[in-house]
């Protein structure tokens, strides 16, 4: 089925003068994860990854992805003659030389400029320029391929009051507008769905698991439009509260699909853009015309730093969250072995026990629920037809979160469901001690995720081990559950963003982990609160208070390898789990709670 | 006196119309140390530190420095009226912000071309672009000012061996070609002397403490010339058996001084410079009529990178070195209280220890022996008429280092001299913590030092301390003490150069420490050879040989406060120091040896 279709589009491609044809992973909104309209390099790959870029050209086909998709992306290609380019690693080349490599002189390359962001395709100019072959950005790869394809998502936007947000529209615009100031420019286009949804203090559901709705927006320092209305797909996307609430606050709203149009007429004015995260076709209409300051979008940075509502919030939702992901523990360890249970079954049993929590709207991400090797697969997704059943032996992974109106959750617990191996205790120790690390730093202000993140993996790499992730990523506020700018990571990835400096308000996870492939895999994960600490004439030390709050399976911990100073860290940090829990247990669940948080 | 001379060089601005007077520290050739010609800074400010900026206007003047030397640099600038700029402190504006500052409308910045380098300029010329004035490049301060000033330098020019360099020079010169003819680059021009020095295996002393020699140097695929020939000065610079080796290997010597009127004559070719250790005065010379490409030296990476030969003769020259300092240890804590001692007389006892090694050149740097409250300024310096009188309490820190064929050398030990506080004692016991933390050190291939810094900074801000200067830095094979790219530092200094990817054969300092002002302060410094371990499937693993070996005052070490582990690496140190050392010592020395590298 894959070599049909990579077949009808390398006919598609000799029609259009296309030698090498770029699909990468990407709605028209640089959007991390896509809804089913934008999912064509899955399409034409079968590699259901949630990051991963397709090169096709007449003769090879090669899929580039990172760590996280290596041994899913080995069986998802099996068969299909499609490459893997495992990114990262020793004599792999980039996608860039990639590209240098098979691009003859002459060639052209094609992709459909709306999924390809600007900072990315100046490198492809460059790479076609060399080569005196030219950029095709208007190939749509799928058009006229893809029969069924799922149509654009069109879902109510709600509005996010501020008691939530914590900052009025108003409030964002007059600081995006003197961010604009500073640059000296006349307008500000925003194409990132999260950043549109933060700064209008809007949600919506036009992405799984991604409470933004699709638009774009354009802020000048009179005017405020926004591209979003779709009612010509017959549904009510904006309630008439929501259009009073932007009419009150000067917002226009307008049809989405005239804003290239818009872009077009625009002229002879100075431009606040983020080139790596609007789209070239996009570039493309402005090129020329307008004068372009090229820089990250304000509200970017904004978003990160969380306000002192937001950070009050962020606990609530994270003591509610906590509470659903106990019970499951619970549930877990007091019942494998008497019910049957299995990857799937356990997973939608964890979404009812948060579906319980007050203002919980949906998982925040899709569930990873592995059980025994199929733990070792970074990103594993159980399917109903083939999941694994859960025995009383191994480890259970379980990766989850929720969204809240109080903000959005992200934890990953590894369960022991009965017998492990010695290594296997060695190895969830490992991890423990690499999360506690990272989470028990204090740092001088100025620190960035790059500096930081061999707190955790040192455990690792003394023993000559590693996992091929980063250590965290930045969480957004009822928002995307992996945000920018701000992570824990030591290697950039080539043309991936820097690690932001970490301010106060920044929430970042904190999940080392390990994967034996074919045998296990273990990763623990809180979410840390960046803090102020004491300020002296050294600096201003920063911390990282706790969100998370569910035990850590003590049957996983070899208790002996602990220093002194990682036990009294497991300890303290238990005392508090059972603080905060224990109102909303009792009986036989109080009792284990009080099992599971003992002092060891 | 400052005084004076500063209302002199305002009356030259003014007439040649600059507003703005911009004096960094540093020579023709982006040397970090300056021979007395270039120490205009110096003779302006009254500062003597080896780093630092001058920028004087018609109402002010400032200084800027960094950490190393705020307390050295408050001292010596009290009474002048120039303002101190403790760089990276908060609310301290950077150099380019105070200029943006300083610099009204329509005003001019002067400097001398010469002592600023190309990609330093680039900056100002933006700011005075902004300003609609003007910078005038060819200002050179002390020109008719400075009365008594040194002349330029001339010492003679010896030849380093390939059994000391491990490479030919048409070896190096042919890895040089290879990465022009990748850049597509017909000629290299190189302006700094460390990389013409490595690159020729020449040596000289034009710079005290840096066996380096005034040249340039212009390479291309035919030709090489080396304008370093100064018989003009009436000395003999290259004996005639250097001169037959510079013609046997077709390099063509010409006068130093006829650089720049060569380069004003190079036309139509294509050019690989570093335009960040080449002056502006070249830059602008070659501006318009060459294309140029501008990256790091091939031989910055190159030098940096220590071959086979290289260094087997650094284990060589650390182990006399090594003997050199402990025998300075061993009189030093034998004769406390017996001998009369100053911070003079003991550098000079040390010094007089290296000189009895074969194979001693000079000192690599001016020592520091900073006995008390000295030891807190970081980069102190004694001097005769007020030195310090070591009495048997307290520390004595000394930071020296010496040039040897085999390789240069940089070591700093902390002595305790008699009777220390509890909290001298934890604070020594902090540094070795941190000290040994970095050396042990295994990480993955593709680290920079800036991932590694914090394995040595956590136990300071841990406790809210920190000490305000690198970590490490590299240092050169019988040339700089400081040298790039290589480093351990966890904040990026505004343009400074990024610290590299750590690779085997890189040389790299691990020096912590901790500064009280007024009272102690202690440095315990390492020299660390990249290694590569284990390549698993995780990636090729690296990790730190030793290259010092002297004991660690074990007077300073509460044994109480190391964990297990940092007993176990103390005490493996003390052994192979032993082991390494004993053959040198004899009787009382010998016991003496024994004990100071006990086990505890």
């Amino acid at each position: 089925m894959i070599q049909e279709r990579l077949t009808r589009l390398r006919d598609k491609m000799e029609a259009a003068d296309v030698d090498c044809c770029l699909i990468p992973t990407s709605d028209d909104h640089d959007s991390e994860y896509v809804s089913g309209f934008f999912t064509v390099r899955r399409f034409f790959s079968g590699f259901t990854g949630s990051a991963g870029t397709l090169v096709v050209t007449g003769k090879e086909a090669a899929l580039f992805t990172d760590g996280r998709y290596f041994i899913q992306a080995r069986k998802q290609l099996a068969g299909t003659g499609i490459k893997l380019m495992e990114m990262g690693e020793p004599d792999v080349p980039t996608l860039k030389e990639y590209l240098e490599e098979q691009i003859k002189e002459g060639q052209n390359l094609g992709f459909d400029g709306k999924v390809v962001q600007a900072g990315e395709a100046a490198e492809y100019e460059e790479i076609l320029q060399k080569k005196q072959g030219k950029v095709i950005w208007d190939f749509e790869p799928a058009e006229g391929i893809w029969q069924d394809r799922p149509s654009l998502p069109h879902a109510p936007v709600f509005r996010l009051e501020e008691c939530y947000s914590g900052e009025s529209l108003a409030d964002k615009l007059k600081r995006v507008r003197q961010e604009m100031e500073k640059e000296k420019a006349d307008v500000h286009i925003i194409t990132s769905l999260d950043d549109i949804a933060w700064l209008f203090n809007l949600r919506g559901s036009d992405i799984d698991h991604c409470p933004v709705f699709l638009a774009y927006a354009v802020i000048r320092m009179d005017e405020v439009l926004l591209f979003a209305d779709k009612r010509e797909f017959g549904e009510v996307v904006f309630a008439d509260e929501v259009k009073g609430y932007l009419e009150e606050n000067g917002v226009t709203l307008l049809p989405y699909q005239d804003f290239y149009r818009y872009v077009a007429s625009m002229d002879g004015i100075r431009a606040l853009v983020c080139k790596g995260r609007m789209n070239y076709r996009t570039d493309r209409l402005l090129e020329g015309r307008l004068e372009v300051v090229d820089r990250i979008n304000p509200t970017t940075v904004m978003k990160a730093v969380k306000n002192q509502t937001e950070m009050e919030n962020l606990r609530k939702a994270h003591l509610k969250d906590g509470v659903a992901v106990t019970r499951f523990m619970y549930w877990l360890k007091t019942n494998i072995g008497k019910l049957p249970m299995t990857e799937i079954t356990a997973g939608r049993y964890l979404e009812q026990l948060r579906k319980e929590q007050e203002h919980f709207i949906e998982p925040s991400f899709e569930t990873i629920c592995a059980y025994g090797a199929n733990g070792a697969i970074v990103h594993y997704s159980a399917k109903e037809e083939n999941c694994a059943v859960i025995e009383p032996k191994g480890f259970l992974m379980v990766d989850s979160g929720g969204h809240y109106l109080e903000g959005s959750t992200d934890i990953t617990r590894t369960f022991v469901m009965g017998e492990i191996t010695k290594e296997m205790k060695e190895h969830f120790t490992l991890v423990l001690q690499a999360m506690l690390h990272l989470r028990s730093t204090r740092f001088l202000y100025g620190c960035k995720g790059l500096n930081l993140d061999i707190r955790a993996r040192e455990v690792f790499w003394e023993r000559g081990l590693d996992y091929k992730h980063g250590t965290g990523h930045g969480v957004g506020y009822l928002l995307n559950v992996h945000e920018g700018p701000n992570s824990f990571r030591w290697k950039q990835i080539p043309g991936g963003v820097e690690s932001a400096v970490l301010e106060e308000g920044m929430v970042t996870t904190d999940e080392p982990g390990i994967y034996i492939e074919g045998s296990h895999g273990i990763r623990t994960e809180n979410e840390l609160l960046c803090r102020k600490g004491e300020k002296n004439g050294y600096g201003q030390f920063m911390y990282f208070e706790d969100l998370t709050w569910v035990p850590i399976d003590l049957d996983g911990v070899d208790v002996s390898l602990l220093s002194e100073k990682e036990r009294t860290q497991l300890n303290d940090y238990h005392k508090i789990v059972f603080e905060k829990l224990n109102p909303y247990f009792t009986n036989e669940e109080l009792e284990w709670l009080k099992e599971a948080t003992r002092e060891v």
